[in-house]
């Protein structure tokens, strides 16, 4: 394993067996577990790279589809690479365009050699590969890229999950022959849909490839919740102890915790930052609708003791203001607190795993309906 | 006039007659000739205000008539004002929705009283008075209020604008018998539509009731520039000397430097903000489309030189990214360059006036077609 990027299990709680670790990438430590705000086209949507930095998120994702369409990944090498281009010093992570590709391809056109798609943006058709992929994703220079995967639905028969997963491995393989940036480690995912013993095999497989770090892909994709949960508890011995593990596209509030409950150590989750366009705050007494009438009058901030600058320095009726005045600020201020609270929420999980209480304090947690 | 308000001509410029001054407000001093950006709905669009603070604005402009709709000046009141409710502790500047009901009320609609206007929000009607101005502007709280004005469009008749003169200055009357905040400064508003001797006579009778400071309305509503010069060039003379004078609505960069000529302190104009949000930026070397093809691979500053947040980080191809991409940064980066540019082309403006050299210096802008 490339020393750039070290992966170290500080602590295991008492309570429940989740991790405390530390994984070192070129741009900087990640103490996990942790999540990951996502930028998906080379910017974490409403927010400034200064005001995700305060929030104290210490990597971001990005999407390297979206990034290949626009501006495309030539064009980003060009600037100095990803970082630069979008002014973030901090470790990235990229995406491998697989669940996105998936999700727009049709019948027929995924193929042993890629998958066929057509562009959302104005329906041109491209091929992605293995290779091509791996191209991409050298080209933007996250510290971290994940393999090229086939992403089957939550609701795929056992005969399609088969085959995806065989694929998903053949690929993995691939991906790992062409990927040769040593200061970008190459994550495996970990595919089997809904079935405890292709999930089981898959972990197994990418297990005996050594890879840096694994992906668990596929899950939260239609799939009820406690499937996930049931998925990861199956795997959960098989994947190696040394290496960090990704819970792909989840990290509402309670997947979080039930996350790391289960081994994970590491989140990324669209949600906080959707949400809070939409108007929706993240706390620990549960989510709040700050477009509502009930705000109007109410001059406390989105949370009693949060110290992020929104809850410093503004009132629910302000935000809720500009919530209906339609103003942009609304969107970077709760954005601002939804990042803050889930990394609040993950410094304060870290801590009770070294003090080996993570039992006790996610029984605590999971008492209120989070999410 | 109110101690809390004193208005020092520091230096004439030699070459122009242009003023170099300083306000004092509660809220803090403001040096001019001063540009105020505007934050119609009680935050300067894509913008938080640290971020407004960091360009270096020493004053926004807020909108009465926007207030008054939503969220309504008695919770603004309830808040604490509208410093406190939109996190603003430098001065504040309230218009007195003259010019907004004038555009939105009917023919038959405007009475000695006041003016009948329908809500642009929800349709409903509402009645503006002298008075009523003056109650909203006061639970609003800002440092300056603007008296309720007659704002006749550019192109009305000689004998509409003498009636819309004489009863802006009957209202001004009103305005100020009922205007009581000592923490708050109230301007009188010079009208006259585009004739001369309107507007030299609204200047003198304005001037007598010894107002501490002065708008300027009217101009920039439908007049060629050329207009807007000669009125402040026929009222200049009889604008007293030791009051502030404001040309209202009025901020592209060649106006600032025209305006400055003819003897203006203040300014406000959207221009920065909006255009900033349709991808076009200000610089010295004239207005660019940040949206083109021109600046695809272009990995310089918006402006080379300027030592805002947006130039000091990003390339005009990532913002060009941005916009493409319909990410909402974009309008941020902007709007910071755009505002931060126009701080310091004012900062620039006041150094050659104290210099006695601005007559040279305004010559040398605008031999550029700035905008």
């Amino acid at each position: 394993m490339n020393e750039n990027f070290k992966f170290e299990v500080l602590h295991v709680d008492k309570q429940t067996g989740a991790r405390l670790g530390r994984l070192h990438t070129p741009h900087g430590d990640i103490d996990t577990p942790v999540y990951m705000p996502v930028g998906t086209q080379a910017t974490v949507k409403a927010m400034t790279p200064r005001d995700v930095e305060e929030t104290g998120a210490s990597i971001l994702l990005s999407n390297t589809y979206h990034l290949y369409l626009r501006p495309g990944h030539r064009l980003v090498e060009q600037a100095g690479g990803l970082h630069k281009f979008m002014h973030w010093n901090k470790p990235i992570l990229t995406d491998s365009g697989g669940f996105q590709v998936f999700s727009l391809a049709k019948k027929g056109d995924i193929h042993e050699d890629g998958v066929l798609f057509r562009s959302h943006i104005d329906g041109s058709k491209h091929l992605f590969t293995p290779e091509s992929v791996m191209a991409v994703e050298q080209a933007l220079g996250a510290d971290i890229a994940m393999c090229f995967d086939e992403c089957a639905p939550g609701t795929a028969d056992y005969r399609y999950a088969v085959k995806a997963m065989d694929r998903t491995h053949r690929w993995a393989e691939r991906c790992r022959e062409v990927h040769t940036r040593p200061d970008q480690a190459l994550f495996g995912i970990v595919q089997g849909c809904v079935y405890e013993d292709l999930r089981i095999e898959s972990a197994k497989t990418l297990a005996a490839m050594d890879f840096p770090g694994y992906g668990i892909g596929g899950l939260s994709v239609g799939e009820p919740k406690e499937k996930m949960y049931e998925m990861l508890d199956a795997i959960r011995p098989y994947m190696p102890e040394n290496k960090p593990r990704y819970l792909m596209g989840v990290g509402s509030p309670d997947c979080l915790i039930e996350g790391v409950l289960r081994g994970v150590d590491m989140f990324d989750c669209v949600l906080q930052t959707r949400a809070a366009r939409n108007g929706l705050a993240l706390t620990r007494k549960g989510r709040i609708m700050l477009r509502n009438q009930t705000y109007a009058e109410d001059f406390s901030p989105i949370e009693e003791g949060c110290d992020c600058y929104a809850c410093q320095n503004f009132s629910r009726a302000y935000i809720r203001h500009l919530i209906k005045a339609e103003e942009i600020l609304s969107g970077t201020l709760i954005t601002m607190h939804n990042i803050r609270f889930s990394v609040r929420l993950m410094a304060d999980i870290r801590r009770a795993i070294a003090e080996d209480r993570f039992g006790d304090f996610a029984r605590e947690l999971l008492e209120v309906k989070l999410f």
